[in-house]
């Protein structure tokens, strides 16, 4: 089943299109390594795109479960080079020293003209057990893996924008504005906002049901100052000195928005002295003002939280400002049709918040890529067959609009805020041993594929936990929470209370982190001492879902460690 | 005098213009590191372009003078991030795995439709002594630089068009598109053809004096096999199995033109899959179709190569090509004026050929730096101050205009253009070894910036080894004699006769390596052994300026040995 793809000839005589299995539009990170998986596999792809890379792109923050996607996508399709993406010690080795560490999720909260209350600062510190990410700087990642699709055979356009796209029984017929026509059984849209697909179907949701509303601005600067070097906080309300602000993703929390600082210069190794800077936040708290430069809107905002100023200062912007105009939240009413889909931002987008997007992206990759791969193979493209893609895209925008939209909301008042953060990094750890325990399994179970099918068997598609009810519960109950004080239907406090006696309700959340702890633990450290005392914990004491999930984990572990396999 | 520059002000009130020192209209590799070094040394620097990092740029080849330029700059100016792209160890342990090396020079000549004769190939191996040279991934190494320039204070603008630039006695007022507007009191264009300066002051010669003649197109590749791998050469005539023809910059001669081969991935650690790819052919020649796509014509010349084709088997373009319309050569009737500089290829171009590009803007950022910073600290940007610039760009032009067209007229006639090969190999050496000798002697000296000073009284400003009269009359006799050749005043052979000849009649061209040899020596290797009897034949047997330079080059190297200090 593996092996390099015959290329589709890379022109074709005058009139008649080019053919090929699948086409790809979009040459970023989700259709390379999509067009990489397919071609390795045996498909014929075109992989073609409006643009051209270099490009800057953001998105470069990621999460543990966006690595152990990565991870499965590496094995269960033999794709080696998405191994480099797993770690920042692979990245730097494979892809260059220019990225920086993921160590933390950090949150603190600022009001205007006041310096921030070291008190309201949360943090999740990632398991180093599980992975040390990587903020990748997706110039290079980019254009790496577009040369990884181009070297499995991917035929590559770049500069060609497709202008008509045209279905039938047998396939679609795809015409650039010069003229060139390709011929595909399958087309997936792997582009973002200005899907083709979207636009000639009219899939766009006018206006989109999702709750949440934000633009943003962002670029790259060099000279950020680490902000624990400009907090001033005393010593013990600081984070662990193994990780400090500046070794992770850091998010300066102010009403209904937050700055994003994701250094690319956080790791010995990387020689790259850039930092990512950006602000998302509600328009119709902040609407985009006609009469300002995005430095000078940009500058305002930085005159009201003068512990965010201390940063910049000396800083100096390397890239002129993205500002987006609109909300930048869509979703489509369909992501899935005879012959095609819209992939993961083509079909939608919430936030960059929590760093979902590619996780969610890898998600569907996993689960579009088989489907593919089975359909060429019977030559049956029935809308059937990809059902399950388009639950799982709908349910991975619904549940994430939810966290965030209930994070929005809670931002404005730092109790709430600590609860909802505790809901959303409480599930983090398990999201993510459910994706290691399923690579286990097929390893164990002899590169057994179904072991990645069952997982499909969720209740909930696109929840960072699909199986767990109670995660479910916690979420829904949340968010209702959270709507209810924007509503004005309870204050603050009460709202707090009422998460974090759903946190200490539910069965699910464990206890040796400390999620169901004081509001005053706020920097939440997985040592590998605690790791394996949640492990031990999941074995022997957590109830139902939990147990089970901690106890295949630990097994499975031990059964490789027996047979002196390494987890590929 | 070295310390980080105080920025200009980031942003002005509407109205006032930002006040600077220098403003650089373009940030390639040259306008950046130009910014870094003056923002080091204490200027005030604005840095704009009218397009954006990260991107596309050729200009991948290093040459030995190129990297002793650069190492000049890194000490001169106490830029030490400039020693990054010294050799290909320090370029993948500071700019990432995405480069590959630069070991040889090597020509391979093609006739349509035949093999080529293994023995019409020469190839110069660049002395591991000297360096270990690199092809650089220019994406990533122009957009470090640009970082590297914010890093040191320059204030960076991009997407940044200038449309106004207005002088007077104070200085110069600079009006992007956007309105924006900067105050500088010395400009340096260090764009390209498009220059700005170039257009407002009318400065290019129409036509061009040049005599060469190109036309260009480019882009690059996955999947290019090594020629080594396909060009089926008896084993006693490939080069030295240490260095194959892969190992370094590949150009496949044709008539009039040269295909080059430019690999990014035959380094061990490299993990960038990329080969850069050209076509530099003169326009007379070969007109440019008008009803063939680049993928069209390109292919039509694969087809007339067999053994160039063969190397492409299998490989897929991963950029669109770019194609010139028109000839690529340029040239100004001045390069220099008051309170503003055009700098190398804002002034003119000539071919890739060689690689002489960036060492040729580098020995211009050189001589420009100095005297600007001169010229801010006593404030007087007069001309005269310049006046070496001005001579220094137009000599560095028009030698390289003579040896590239000797070159292209030789192309056709192996014996003719192995001769006008070994006139151009034969001075790489004592012109590398120049400038390493300056570099020994400013550390010896105690850092004294009068021994770079010192360089530039020299008879023949722009020849790259300038200070030799035998080296300058052997490139004027052997241009001439290609010129006669072209005219069909004499025949190949006899042209060649007579460019052989006076090689053996230079003084200064060297004896160990076989320079002077016989004919069917092709592959030039300094090895260390070599490179070593080549320096005791310099001090004791090489006459005149040949022996001045290998003696104060082993004297420099000797004494600094014994005084224990390493090379900076």
């Amino acid at each position: 089943m593996t092996s390099k793809a015959e290329a589709p000839a890379a022109s074709s005589p005058a009139g008649e299109p080019i053919q090929c299995d699948v086409m790809i539009l979009g040459s970023g990170l989700a259709g390379s390594i999509t067009g990489a998986i397919l071609a390795r596999q045996g498909a014929k792809v075109a992989l073609v795109d409006a643009g051209h890379h270099p490009r800057f792109s953001v998105g470069e923050s990621q999460n543990p479960q966006l690595v152990e996607w990565l991870h499965i996508l590496a094995v269960r399709y033999d794709v080696p080079e998405i191994k480099y993406l797993l770690d920042i010690k692979a990245v730097t080795k494979n892809l260059g020293a220019h990225h920086g560490r993921k160590q933390s999720f950090g949150f603190v909260s600022h009001r205007p003209g006041r310096e921030p209350d070291p008190r309201e600062a949360t943090m999740f510190i990632i398991p180093k057990m599980l992975t040390e990410a990587t903020h990748m700087h997706r110039q290079d990642t980019d254009a790496f893996y577009l040369a990884v699709a181009a070297k499995y055979g991917c035929v590559v356009r770049q500069d060609w924008r497709a202008t008509d796209i045209d279905f039938d029984d047998d396939g679609v017929t795809v015409t650039s504005a010069g003229g060139e026509v390709f011929r595909a059984k399958y087309l997936i849209d792997a582009s973002g906002f200005r899907s083709p697909l979207a636009q000639k179907f009219s899939l766009r949701e006018q206006p989109s049901r999702l709750k949440h509303h934000a633009r943003s601005m962002f670029t790259h600067y060099v000279g950020i100052k680490p902000y624990d070097e400009v907090c001033n906080y005393p010593a013990d309300l600081l984070p662990p000195q193994e990780s400090p602000f500046h070794g992770g993703t850091l998010h300066h929390v102010i009403e209904r928005g937050w700055f994003w600082i994701i250094p690319f210069n956080n790791h010995p190794d990387s020689r790259n002295p850039l930092c990512s800077v950006g602000l998302t936040f509600d328009e119709r708290t902040y609407p985009k003002p006609k009469d300002m430069t995005p430095d000078q809107e940009f500058n305002k905002y930085l005159d009201m939280y003068p512990a965010i100023k201390r940063q910049f200062e000396g800083a100096s912007r390397v890239r002129e400002w993205v500002s987006t105009d609109d909300r930048i939240q869509y979703s489509s009413k369909q992501t899935v049709g005879p012959r095609w889909c819209l992939m993961s931002h083509a079909a939608g987008f919430v936030d960059p918040l929590y760093s979902r997007g590619l996780s969610n992206t890898f998600e569907v990759v996993d689960a579009l890529c088989w489907r593919v791969l089975d359909a060429l193979r019977d030559n049956d493209f029935s809308v059937e067959r990809f059902e399950y893609v388009e639950r799982l895209e709908q349910g991975l925008l619904d549940y994430n609009d939810k966290i965030v939209n209930a994070s929005y909301i809670a931002f404005d008042h730092f109790r709430l805020w600590n609860a909802v953060f505790r809901v959303w990094a409480c599930f983090t750890t398990p999201a993510t041993m459910r994706l290691v325990k399923a690579r286990q399994d097929w390893l164990l179970e002899g590169k057994n594929d179904d072991v990645f099918k069952r997982m499909e068997n969720a209740p909930y598609p696109g929840l960072w936990w699909p199986d767990s009810h109670a995660f479910k519960y916690l979420l829904d109950t949340t968010h209702e929470t959270c709507e209810r004080y924007e509503a004005g239907e309870i204050d603050g406090d009460k709202a707090a209370d009422l998460v974090f006696e759903a946190i200490r309700n539910c069965e699910s959340v464990n206890t040796p982190f400390g999620w169901k702890g004081p509001e005053d633990l706020r920097y939440f450290r997985a040592s590998t001492p605690t790791m394996i005392k949640f492990l031990w914990w999941c074995s022997t004491q957590a109830p139902g879902e939990m147990r089970d999930l901690g106890r295949s984990f630990v097994s499975g572990t031990v059964r490789q460690a027996l047979r002196g396999k390494k987890l590929t």
